[in-house]
C-alpha cells in the first residue's frame, strides 16, 4: 500500500509542469543534434573507485548496494554525480567502436548524496555536450562548446528562459600566473579564487595566505588578476600590464583571446572573460565556463564546464575533451517561479474528449478515437456515459479544448468548449487548429 | 582518470544503437500521448519501506545511501524496481492536484539489485501506462490499456518489432475458481500457476499439493483451468463446463469476456485468454496481462501488467488502477540481435560536414553551419583543415552523406559522397532529401 512520501531534493513534476520540462529537454536535444552531437544515455551507476577523487566530491556520492547482499560487495557502486565521469569511462569502454573527435550529448538525471536541506537537489537533470579527441584536441572546440550552449539558450527564450552571459577563464592562464609570481600549490590557489563571489576579495586574500602561502604582494597580484573582466580580446593587455611572465600564462592568454574573438563574431555580447572563475572540479586543464541568467545572477551558474586533458587514457593513448553541462532542474526552478509566467496550455496531451452517449455504445466513441489517432490527433474517450454537461466538465477540468459527440444516425459534431461553438465534423478530415493540437508552452 | 569499467547487466548503447533505442522510446511516448496519457517522470528512489513487500521482491532492491553518512539513515532509500509503485506513491503525494481518472505514461529506467549474471538486467528501461481512478475504476479501462499497448506495438513494426499476442487472465477468476473448489491459500495457488510454463503441468500439480494443500481432484481442476486458451469470448463456456461455482469466478469471467469481445472488434487476433497466466506480483486484483512476440515466445513477456484495486489509499479514499509496462531494454536486446536486421543510417545526427579550406578561414565554414542550423539542418564543421580527401573520409567514417565546400570567391558546392555528385548550393536554400536529413532506422 503506497503512502505519501515526498523527499526533499527529489523534485517531481505535475503533468503541466512536465510539459514545460519536456519542452526544455526536447529543445536542448534538438539543438545538440543540429550541432552534430550524438545522443547517448549513460547507465546510472559507476564503480565507486571511478567516482571517488582526491577532491571534496566523494562526500556527495550516493552508494548503491544490494539490499540483502552477503557481506561486502567486491565492486561497490555509486550513482553518478555528473555526466562527465560516465562519459570518460564510456570512452574507455568503447574507444575502438567510436570515431574521433567524438561529439556526445546526454540529457539525464544525476545524483548527489547530500544531507536533505532546503533548496538543495539530490536528484536533478543535466544536459551535457562534450567533444573528445584521440591525441590532440584542437583549440577551436573550446570555442564551439560555449557557442553551441549559447545557441541552445537562445532557442529556450520562447520557453521563458532569460538571456545569458557565459563567463570564461583558462586554467593554464591561472596556473601560469600563479607560478609566474612564485606560488606552487596551484590547487589551493584555484580553491581560493573559486570562493571570490561568495566571500569577497578581502577574505580571498586571507585564504590565499593561509592555504597557498601567498605573501602580500602575491595576494595583491592574484586579486588584481581576479578583478579583470571584459568581453573584448583586449583583456590580455590588462593581464600583461601586471608584469607576470610564464609559458603557461602565454598559452592560456592566447587560447582565451581566440575564444573571445570568435565569440564576438558568432554570438556578440554573450561570452565574457572573467579571470576570477576557477571551477571547483580538479580535472579541468584549459578553458573553464560558467553561465549566468542576465538579471538573475543570484541563481548561480546554470551551465558550467571546461576542458579536461587527462580524464581518459586507454593504453598509451590520451583522450582530451571539452564540455559543458546545462542544469535543467535549476532552469525549471526558475521557470516554475511566479516571475517567469511560463505556463503549459494543458497537462494532458488529449486535444479532444469523445463523449459516450450510452455505455452500450462506447464502441462508437472508440472508433472515432481510433480514426483521430490514426491521423495523429491526440484524444481520449470519456470515462463514463454521464450527462453531456458532466462529460464537458471532464474536458474543462483538464483544459482539453474540444468535445466530440457521435450519433450513429445523424453523424458527428464537435464542440469548442471555450467558445461554445458546435459544428458538424468528420473524423476522417476534421483537424484542430495547430495551437490546440498538442499542449503548448506560453508566457501568460 | 577514467578506466574501462563495463558492468554486467547495465547496458549502454553505441551511438547508432541509441538512435534505434530513441526511435522506440519516441514511438512509445507518441502513441501514449495519442491515447491521452500524461507524460510523467518519477524520481529514481523510494523509501525502502514503500518498496519492501511481503512477496519475494525485496531481495532485488538496490539500497541507496550517502557514502559517508554518519550511522544509520532515518529514512533509508532504494532505487525503484518498477514504475507502478512510484506512480502509486505519486498519486498519494499529489491526489489533490490531479484530475481523476488520471492517465499516466512514463518511460524511464528501473533497477533490480540482482547478483551479476549473464542475461540479467540490473538497469533497464520500461515504458508504462496506467489509469488511476478515485473510487470506482470502470471495467472498460481493463480493455483500453492492452489495446493502447497493441497500438504501440503496431507502430513499432517499422522498427523491426514482430507482431504480438497479449495473453490475459483475471485474478478474480482464478481466486473464485480456487475458492470454489475449496482452496484457501490463494497466493500459493497463484505462485504455483505462475510456474506453469517453466516447469510444466505435472510439476505444478505436485507444487499445488505441497504449497496450497490441493488434493488430487483440486489439482486436476486447477490444471484443467490452466490449460484453457482462446481468443473467443466463448472460453467462458469451457470454464463453466468444469462445474465450479463462486461469485468472484462470475465477476472475473464477465470482465474477461467483455475484454475479449472488445478486443476482437478493435484489434482482432491480438488478445487471447490464457488461464494459466497469474503474474508474480501480489498487488493485482483483476485483469492480468502478458505479451509475447509472435515467433519469439522464448523471450518471455515483453509487456505485462494488470489491475490493482488496493495499491493507493489516501485517507478514506481508494484509488484503483490498471496498467501495463513495456520492456524497452528487452525489445532492444531482440532488435540488436542479428536476426532483426534493424539498423540506423548513422550514429551522428549530422547530415553535412562543412569542410574547412584553411584554419584561418574556419569562420566561413562556421557561418555556413549556422545558416544550415537556423534552417533545422543538422551539420558539423570539419575538425581540421586537412586535405579535402581526408575531410571526406571523416564524413564517410560516420556515414554522413554530404560534404560542403565553401569558397569566399566562387560560392559553395555540396558533394553527395555516396554518388560522388557535386553541385553548387546556397546555404539559404539547399535541403537534403528527407531520408538523409536525420538518422533513420531501417531493416537491411
Amino acid at each position: 500500500m503506497a503512502k505519501s512520501a515526498r523527499l526533499s531534493g527529489f523534485p517531481e513534476r505535475l503533468p503541466a509542469e512536465r510539459v514545460i520540462e519536456k519542452a526544455i529537454i526536447d529543445t536542448l536535444e534538438h539543438t545538440f543534434a543540429l550541432h552534430g552531437f550524438s545522443a547517448l544515455n549513460h547507465r546510472a551507476v559507476e564503480p565507486i573507485s571511478q567516482l571517488a577523487k582526491d577532491g571534496e566530491i566523494d562526500k556527495e556520492i550516493f552508494a548503491v548496494s544490494r539490499l540483502h547482499s552477503e557481506g561486502a560487495e567486491r565492486n561497490p557502486l555509486g550513482l553518478h554525480f555528473d555526466l562527465t565521469v560516465p562519459l570518460a569511462r564510456y570512452i574507455a569502454d568503447n574507444a575502438n567502436d567510436l570515431s574521433f573527435p567524438f561529439k556526445a550529448a546526454r540529457v539525464q538525471p544525476v545524483w548527489r548524496g547530500e544531507r536533505p536541506q532546503a533548496g538543495r537537489y539530490r536528484e536533478f537533470i543535466q544536459a551535457d555536450i562534450d567533444v573528445i579527441a584521440d591525441g590532440e584536441l584542437p583549440g577551436h572546440f573550446e570555442v564551439e562548446i560555449p557557442l553551441a550552449v549559447a545557441d541552445a539558450f537562445s532557442r529556450l527564450a520562447p520557453l521563458g528562459v532569460p538571456g545569458i552571459k557565459i563567463v570564461v577563464n583558462d586554467r593554464r592562464l591561472l596556473e601560469g600566473f600563479a607560478r609566474g609570481i612564485g606560488l606552487t600549490n596551484i590547487q589551493a590557489v584555484l580553491r581560493c579564487l573559486d570562493k571570490y563571489d561568495k566571500i569577497g576579495p578581502e577574505e580571498v586574500g586571507k585564504l590565499l595566505a593561509s592555504e597557498a602561502g601567498a605573501n602580500e604582494e602575491q595576494q595583491r597580484l592574484c586579486l588584481k588578476l581576479a578583478a579583470i573582466e571584459s568581453d573584448s580580446p583586449d583583456f590580455a593587455d590588462e593581464v600583461r600590464a601586471l608584469g607576470v611572465e610564464h609559458p603557461l600564462l602565454d598559452a592560456g592568454l592566447e587560447s582565451l583571446t581566440t575564444l573571445l574573438r570568435a565569440a564576438a563574431e558568432r554570438a556578440p555580447g554573450v561570452v565574457v572573460a572573467q579571470l576570477k572563475i576557477a571551477r571547483g572540479l580538479d580535472y579541468y586543464t584549459g578553458a573553464v565556463y560558467e553561465t549566468q541568467l542576465i538579471g538573475h545572477e543570484e541563481l548561480g551558474s546554470v551551465s558550467s564546464g571546461g576542458r579536461y586533458d587527462s580524464l581518459v587514457t586507454v593504453g598509451k593513448k590520451n583522450y582530451p575533451g571539452v564540455g559543458m553541462s546545462i542544469g535543467v532542474s535549476r532552469l525549471m526552478a526558475f521557470i516554475l517561479g511566479e516571475e517567469s509566467q511560463v505556463r503549459a496550455t494543458r497537462g494532458t496531451p488529449s486535444a479532444v474528449v469523445i463523449a459516450v452517449t450510452e455505455e452500450a455504445r462506447r464502441s462508437e466513441a472508440d472508433a472515432v478515437a481510433a480514426t483521430l489517432r490514426s491521423r495523429d490527433i491526440p484524444c481520449e474517450v470519456s470515462p463514463n456515459a454521464a450527462k453531456f454537461g458532466k462529460q464537458i466538465r471532464y474536458a474543462e477540468r483538464r483544459d482539453i479544448p474540444f468535445v466530440w459527440f457521435t450519433d450513429g444516425e445523424s453523424g458527428h459534431e464537435v464542440k469548442d468548449i471555450r467558445s461554445g461553438e458546435q459544428t458538424t465534423a468528420d473524423p476522417d478530415t476534421w483537424t484542430p487548429a495547430e495551437d490546440d493540437l498538442w499542449p503548448r508552452v506560453y508566457r501568460s
